[in-house]
Protein backbone atom coordinates (compact mmCIF):
# COMPACT_ATOMS: atom_id res chain seq x y z
CA UNK A 1 0.00 0.00 0.00
CA UNK A 2 1.28 3.30 -0.72
CA UNK A 3 2.10 5.80 2.17
CA UNK A 4 -0.99 7.18 3.87
CA UNK A 5 -2.95 6.20 0.20
CA UNK A 6 -6.51 7.36 0.28
CA UNK A 7 -8.56 4.46 -1.41
CA UNK A 8 -11.36 5.87 -3.72
CA UNK A 9 -14.60 4.23 -2.23
CA UNK A 10 -17.11 6.23 -4.98
CA UNK A 11 -15.89 9.24 -7.60
CA UNK A 12 -18.29 11.36 -9.21
CA UNK A 13 -17.88 13.81 -12.26
CA UNK A 14 -19.38 17.24 -11.65
CA UNK A 15 -18.46 18.93 -14.73
CA UNK A 16 -16.60 18.41 -18.16
CA UNK A 17 -15.18 21.17 -20.04
CA UNK A 18 -12.66 22.42 -22.92
CA UNK A 19 -9.81 22.50 -20.56
CA UNK A 20 -11.03 21.09 -17.11
CA UNK A 21 -12.76 17.87 -15.73
CA UNK A 22 -13.83 18.56 -11.59
CA UNK A 23 -14.54 15.18 -10.10
CA UNK A 24 -15.20 14.65 -6.14
CA UNK A 25 -14.06 11.48 -4.71
CA UNK A 26 -15.10 10.10 -1.52
CA UNK A 27 -12.55 8.33 0.11
CA UNK A 28 -10.91 5.82 2.90
CA UNK A 29 -8.55 7.83 4.94
CA UNK A 30 -5.47 5.84 6.70
CA UNK A 31 -7.53 6.02 9.81
CA UNK A 32 -10.38 4.35 8.40
CA UNK A 33 -12.50 7.57 8.39
CA UNK A 34 -14.16 8.83 4.90
CA UNK A 35 -13.82 12.12 3.54
CA UNK A 36 -14.12 14.34 0.29
CA UNK A 37 -11.40 15.11 -1.79
CA UNK A 38 -12.34 17.71 -4.91
CA UNK A 39 -10.28 16.71 -8.48
CA UNK A 40 -9.46 18.97 -10.79
CA UNK A 41 -8.47 17.22 -13.94
CA UNK A 42 -6.34 18.73 -16.59
CA UNK A 43 -4.31 17.26 -19.29
CA UNK A 44 -0.96 18.59 -18.38
CA UNK A 45 1.13 21.26 -20.04
CA UNK A 46 4.32 22.75 -21.90
CA UNK A 47 6.29 25.71 -21.12
CA UNK A 48 9.02 26.91 -22.71
CA UNK A 49 12.07 29.78 -22.00
CA UNK A 50 13.23 30.78 -24.90
CA UNK A 51 16.63 33.05 -24.97
CA UNK A 52 17.44 34.96 -28.09
CA UNK A 53 20.84 35.10 -29.39
CA UNK A 54 21.11 38.54 -27.70
CA UNK A 55 20.68 37.12 -24.03
CA UNK A 56 17.52 38.30 -24.07
CA UNK A 57 14.09 36.40 -22.83
CA UNK A 58 10.80 35.99 -24.65
CA UNK A 59 7.71 36.63 -22.59
CA UNK A 60 4.21 36.60 -24.73
CA UNK A 61 1.30 38.59 -22.27
CA UNK A 62 -2.24 37.63 -22.36
CA UNK A 63 -5.05 38.05 -20.01
CA UNK A 64 -5.82 35.76 -17.82
CA UNK A 65 -9.45 35.61 -16.85
CA UNK A 66 -9.07 34.02 -13.52
CA UNK A 67 -7.01 36.93 -12.24
CA UNK A 68 -9.11 39.41 -14.31
CA UNK A 69 -5.71 40.97 -15.52
CA UNK A 70 -3.13 40.59 -18.03
CA UNK A 71 0.30 38.44 -16.85
CA UNK A 72 3.38 38.49 -18.58
CA UNK A 73 4.81 34.55 -19.12
CA UNK A 74 6.91 31.99 -20.84
CA UNK A 75 5.01 30.58 -24.09
CA UNK A 76 3.30 27.99 -22.83
CA UNK A 77 0.62 25.29 -23.48
CA UNK A 78 -1.88 22.47 -23.07
CA UNK A 79 -0.60 19.10 -24.47
CA UNK A 80 -2.68 17.32 -26.61
CA UNK A 81 -4.01 13.84 -25.80
CA UNK A 82 -1.16 11.39 -26.66
CA UNK A 83 1.08 14.25 -27.23
CA UNK A 84 4.81 14.56 -27.04
CA UNK A 85 5.92 17.48 -24.80
CA UNK A 86 8.42 18.63 -27.42
CA UNK A 87 6.31 18.40 -29.86
CA UNK A 88 3.76 20.56 -28.07
CA UNK A 89 6.68 22.87 -26.67
CA UNK A 90 7.46 23.96 -30.51
CA UNK A 91 3.93 24.30 -31.64
CA UNK A 92 3.47 27.01 -28.55
CA UNK A 93 6.41 29.11 -29.24
CA UNK A 94 5.66 28.92 -32.79
CA UNK A 95 1.91 29.93 -31.95
CA UNK A 96 2.79 32.60 -29.63
CA UNK A 97 6.07 34.06 -30.48
CA UNK A 98 6.89 32.97 -33.61
CA UNK A 99 9.84 32.02 -33.29
CA UNK A 100 11.03 28.44 -33.66
CA UNK A 101 13.58 26.07 -32.70
CA UNK A 102 15.13 22.58 -33.33
CA UNK A 103 16.88 22.09 -29.61
CA UNK A 104 15.17 22.10 -26.86
CA UNK A 105 16.61 20.86 -23.53
CA UNK A 106 14.40 20.20 -20.32
CA UNK A 107 14.88 22.01 -17.31
CA UNK A 108 11.98 19.76 -15.25
CA UNK A 109 8.55 19.45 -14.27
CA UNK A 110 6.00 19.85 -11.85
CA UNK A 111 3.30 19.29 -10.23
CA UNK A 112 1.38 23.03 -10.14
CA UNK A 113 -1.50 22.66 -7.58
CA UNK A 114 -1.17 18.93 -6.37
CA UNK A 115 -3.75 20.00 -3.56
CA UNK A 116 -6.24 19.49 -5.88
CA UNK A 117 -5.46 19.42 -9.68
CA UNK A 118 -3.16 16.82 -11.73
CA UNK A 119 -2.10 19.23 -13.58
CA UNK A 120 1.79 18.46 -14.83
CA UNK A 121 3.69 20.87 -16.23
CA UNK A 122 7.05 20.51 -18.28
CA UNK A 123 9.57 22.93 -18.76
CA UNK A 124 12.10 23.20 -21.62
CA UNK A 125 14.71 25.69 -22.18
CA UNK A 126 16.04 27.18 -25.93
CA UNK A 127 19.27 29.46 -27.07
CA UNK A 128 18.47 28.40 -30.56
CA UNK A 129 15.83 30.23 -31.80
CA UNK A 130 14.87 30.90 -35.37
CA UNK A 131 12.09 33.73 -36.63
CA UNK A 132 9.57 31.75 -38.84
CA UNK A 133 9.29 33.23 -41.93
CA UNK A 134 5.39 32.97 -42.18
CA UNK A 135 4.26 33.31 -38.78
CA UNK A 136 1.65 30.59 -37.59
CA UNK A 137 -1.98 31.56 -36.25
CA UNK A 138 -2.67 31.59 -32.79
CA UNK A 139 -5.86 29.78 -31.64
CA UNK A 140 -8.61 31.74 -32.40
CA UNK A 141 -9.31 32.36 -28.90
CA UNK A 142 -5.92 33.70 -27.98
CA UNK A 143 -4.61 37.29 -27.92
CA UNK A 144 -0.96 37.84 -27.26
CA UNK A 145 1.57 39.86 -27.11
CA UNK A 146 5.19 39.21 -27.49
CA UNK A 147 7.51 41.11 -25.20
CA UNK A 148 11.84 40.36 -25.26
CA UNK A 149 13.60 41.06 -21.99
CA UNK A 150 16.87 41.22 -20.05
CA UNK A 151 16.64 39.51 -17.43
CA UNK A 152 17.07 42.14 -15.04
CA UNK A 153 14.18 43.67 -16.62
CA UNK A 154 12.20 40.62 -16.02
CA UNK A 155 13.52 40.45 -12.38
CA UNK A 156 11.93 44.05 -12.16
CA UNK A 157 8.91 42.75 -13.17
CA UNK A 158 8.28 39.97 -10.90
CA UNK A 159 8.88 43.04 -8.20
CA UNK A 160 5.80 44.26 -9.73
CA UNK A 161 3.49 41.65 -10.07
CA UNK A 162 3.22 41.31 -13.65
CA UNK A 163 5.20 38.73 -13.98
CA UNK A 164 3.23 36.54 -11.11
CA UNK A 165 2.89 32.70 -11.81
CA UNK A 166 4.79 29.65 -11.12
CA UNK A 167 6.44 28.69 -14.26
CA UNK A 168 8.13 32.00 -15.06
CA UNK A 169 9.00 32.65 -11.75
CA UNK A 170 10.40 29.39 -11.65
CA UNK A 171 12.11 30.13 -15.16
CA UNK A 172 13.68 33.99 -14.24
CA UNK A 173 15.59 32.03 -10.72
CA UNK A 174 16.53 29.25 -13.23
CA UNK A 175 18.17 32.29 -15.58
CA UNK A 176 19.25 33.80 -12.44
CA UNK A 177 20.98 30.67 -10.45
CA UNK A 178 22.81 29.85 -14.23
CA UNK A 179 24.04 33.37 -14.44
CA UNK A 180 25.38 33.43 -11.17
CA UNK A 181 27.23 30.22 -11.63
CA UNK A 182 28.94 32.16 -14.77
CA UNK B 1 -9.44 49.04 -20.65
CA UNK B 2 -7.03 46.30 -19.66
CA UNK B 3 -4.43 44.52 -22.02
CA UNK B 4 -6.90 41.90 -23.73
CA UNK B 5 -9.53 41.88 -21.60
CA UNK B 6 -12.30 39.55 -21.46
CA UNK B 7 -15.57 41.50 -20.63
CA UNK B 8 -18.01 38.73 -18.55
CA UNK B 9 -21.22 38.30 -20.65
CA UNK B 10 -22.73 35.92 -18.26
CA UNK B 11 -21.11 33.77 -14.96
CA UNK B 12 -22.18 30.46 -14.05
CA UNK B 13 -20.88 28.65 -10.70
CA UNK B 14 -20.90 25.38 -11.71
CA UNK B 15 -19.84 23.74 -8.22
CA UNK B 16 -19.15 25.33 -4.68
CA UNK B 17 -16.99 22.89 -2.47
CA UNK B 18 -14.76 23.19 0.56
CA UNK B 19 -11.42 23.97 -1.46
CA UNK B 20 -12.00 25.16 -4.74
CA UNK B 21 -15.40 26.81 -6.45
CA UNK B 22 -16.07 26.04 -10.50
CA UNK B 23 -17.63 28.97 -12.62
CA UNK B 24 -18.10 29.21 -16.26
CA UNK B 25 -18.13 32.63 -17.94
CA UNK B 26 -18.78 33.46 -20.92
CA UNK B 27 -16.48 36.62 -22.40
CA UNK B 28 -16.36 39.01 -25.03
CA UNK B 29 -13.19 38.56 -26.93
CA UNK B 30 -11.07 41.25 -27.97
CA UNK B 31 -12.17 40.63 -31.78
CA UNK B 32 -15.69 40.86 -30.62
CA UNK B 33 -16.39 37.21 -30.85
CA UNK B 34 -17.54 35.07 -27.50
CA UNK B 35 -16.11 32.26 -25.90
CA UNK B 36 -16.27 30.51 -22.73
CA UNK B 37 -13.52 30.58 -19.73
CA UNK B 38 -13.42 27.54 -17.27
CA UNK B 39 -11.90 29.33 -13.68
CA UNK B 40 -11.38 27.35 -10.18
CA UNK B 41 -11.74 29.72 -7.57
CA UNK B 42 -9.31 28.56 -4.79
CA UNK B 43 -8.94 31.02 -1.70
CA UNK B 44 -5.27 31.18 -2.17
CA UNK B 45 -2.01 29.28 -0.23
CA UNK B 46 0.54 29.81 2.48
CA UNK B 47 3.96 28.48 2.26
CA UNK B 48 6.94 28.20 4.45
CA UNK B 49 10.53 26.76 3.92
CA UNK B 50 11.83 25.74 7.16
CA UNK B 51 15.57 25.31 7.35
CA UNK B 52 17.21 24.05 10.85
CA UNK B 53 19.67 25.09 13.05
CA UNK B 54 22.17 21.84 11.39
CA UNK B 55 20.49 23.46 7.72
CA UNK B 56 18.05 20.73 6.76
CA UNK B 57 15.00 21.61 5.27
CA UNK B 58 12.06 20.35 6.77
CA UNK B 59 9.90 18.68 4.19
CA UNK B 60 5.78 17.11 4.64
CA UNK B 61 5.18 13.91 3.20
CA UNK B 62 1.57 13.30 1.95
CA UNK B 63 -1.08 11.32 0.18
CA UNK B 64 -2.01 13.71 -2.43
CA UNK B 65 -5.48 12.62 -4.16
CA UNK B 66 -5.10 14.04 -7.34
CA UNK B 67 -1.95 12.37 -8.51
CA UNK B 68 -2.81 8.97 -6.70
CA UNK B 69 0.75 9.79 -5.37
CA UNK B 70 2.56 10.51 -1.69
CA UNK B 71 5.20 13.88 -2.50
CA UNK B 72 7.44 15.45 -0.44
CA UNK B 73 6.26 19.02 0.17
CA UNK B 74 6.87 22.28 2.00
CA UNK B 75 4.75 22.58 4.32
CA UNK B 76 1.56 24.87 2.92
CA UNK B 77 -1.78 25.07 3.64
CA UNK B 78 -4.72 26.87 2.76
CA UNK B 79 -5.91 30.43 3.75
CA UNK B 80 -8.58 30.65 5.54
CA UNK B 81 -11.16 33.87 4.66
CA UNK B 82 -9.53 37.26 5.80
CA UNK B 83 -6.73 35.87 7.10
CA UNK B 84 -2.93 37.36 7.35
CA UNK B 85 -0.24 35.08 5.34
CA UNK B 86 1.87 34.86 8.24
CA UNK B 87 -0.98 33.45 10.57
CA UNK B 88 -1.09 31.21 7.99
CA UNK B 89 1.98 30.25 7.45
CA UNK B 90 2.88 29.57 11.30
CA UNK B 91 -0.02 27.78 11.63
CA UNK B 92 0.73 25.09 8.71
CA UNK B 93 4.45 25.16 10.02
CA UNK B 94 3.22 24.09 13.56
CA UNK B 95 0.42 21.59 12.94
CA UNK B 96 2.04 20.08 10.03
CA UNK B 97 6.06 20.15 11.54
CA UNK B 98 6.12 20.39 15.13
CA UNK B 99 8.31 23.36 14.79
CA UNK B 100 7.01 26.89 15.55
CA UNK B 101 8.81 30.23 14.91
CA UNK B 102 8.37 34.01 15.08
CA UNK B 103 10.82 35.04 12.30
CA UNK B 104 9.34 34.38 8.52
CA UNK B 105 10.85 36.08 5.38
CA UNK B 106 8.40 36.69 2.40
CA UNK B 107 10.25 34.99 -0.81
CA UNK B 108 7.99 35.40 -3.72
CA UNK B 109 4.17 35.15 -4.46
CA UNK B 110 3.09 33.20 -7.33
CA UNK B 111 -0.31 32.47 -9.18
CA UNK B 112 0.31 28.46 -9.63
CA UNK B 113 -2.15 27.57 -12.59
CA UNK B 114 -3.47 31.28 -13.85
CA UNK B 115 -4.63 29.51 -17.10
CA UNK B 116 -7.52 28.07 -15.05
CA UNK B 117 -7.48 29.32 -11.57
CA UNK B 118 -6.71 32.12 -9.37
CA UNK B 119 -5.01 30.03 -6.69
CA UNK B 120 -2.24 32.52 -5.31
CA UNK B 121 0.66 31.13 -3.08
CA UNK B 122 2.66 33.03 -1.11
CA UNK B 123 6.05 31.52 0.24
CA UNK B 124 8.27 32.25 3.56
CA UNK B 125 10.99 31.04 4.76
CA UNK B 126 12.52 30.32 8.19
CA UNK B 127 16.03 29.21 9.97
CA UNK B 128 14.97 29.93 13.33
CA UNK B 129 12.56 26.75 14.03
CA UNK B 130 11.52 25.85 17.65
CA UNK B 131 9.99 22.67 18.55
CA UNK B 132 6.82 23.35 20.10
CA UNK B 133 6.54 21.45 23.51
CA UNK B 134 3.44 20.59 23.03
CA UNK B 135 2.37 19.48 18.93
CA UNK B 136 -0.53 20.99 17.41
CA UNK B 137 -3.02 18.18 16.11
CA UNK B 138 -3.21 18.51 12.31
CA UNK B 139 -6.06 18.89 10.22
CA UNK B 140 -8.61 15.93 10.67
CA UNK B 141 -8.34 14.36 7.41
CA UNK B 142 -4.44 15.36 7.07
CA UNK B 143 -2.27 13.01 7.35
CA UNK B 144 2.11 13.81 6.95
CA UNK B 145 4.90 12.57 7.76
CA UNK B 146 7.89 15.07 8.59
CA UNK B 147 11.04 14.40 6.70
CA UNK B 148 15.01 16.41 7.42
CA UNK B 149 16.77 16.87 4.27
CA UNK B 150 19.48 18.25 3.49
CA UNK B 151 19.50 20.32 0.35
CA UNK B 152 21.66 17.59 -2.16
CA UNK B 153 19.29 14.63 -0.21
CA UNK B 154 16.38 17.31 -1.29
CA UNK B 155 18.05 17.58 -5.01
CA UNK B 156 18.17 14.18 -5.36
CA UNK B 157 14.21 13.18 -4.71
CA UNK B 158 13.56 16.19 -7.73
CA UNK B 159 15.76 14.20 -9.76
CA UNK B 160 13.47 10.82 -8.34
CA UNK B 161 10.53 12.89 -8.89
CA UNK B 162 9.09 12.43 -5.07
CA UNK B 163 9.83 16.32 -4.78
CA UNK B 164 7.21 17.24 -7.58
CA UNK B 165 5.40 20.26 -7.27
CA UNK B 166 5.73 23.64 -8.39
CA UNK B 167 6.20 25.87 -4.49
CA UNK B 168 8.66 22.97 -3.39
CA UNK B 169 10.59 22.95 -6.54
CA UNK B 170 11.20 26.23 -6.45
CA UNK B 171 12.35 26.17 -3.17
CA UNK B 172 15.08 23.75 -3.62
CA UNK B 173 16.00 26.15 -6.32
CA UNK B 174 16.35 29.24 -4.40
CA UNK B 175 17.83 27.67 -1.41
CA UNK B 176 20.13 26.29 -4.62
CA UNK B 177 20.62 30.19 -5.62
CA UNK B 178 21.28 31.52 -2.01
CA UNK B 179 23.42 28.68 -1.68
CA UNK B 180 25.38 28.96 -4.72
CA UNK B 181 26.07 33.19 -3.87
CA UNK B 182 27.48 31.42 -0.58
Amino acid sequence: MKKFEEKTIQSETIFRGKVVHLQVDEVRLPNGKTSKREIVKHPGAVAVIPVTKDNKIVFVEQYRKPLEKSLIEIPAGKLEPGENPITCAIRELEEETGYTTNELSFVTSFYTAPGFSDELIYIYITDELKKLDVPKDADEDEFVDVIELTLEEAKQYVLEERIHDAKTNYAILYLHALESRG
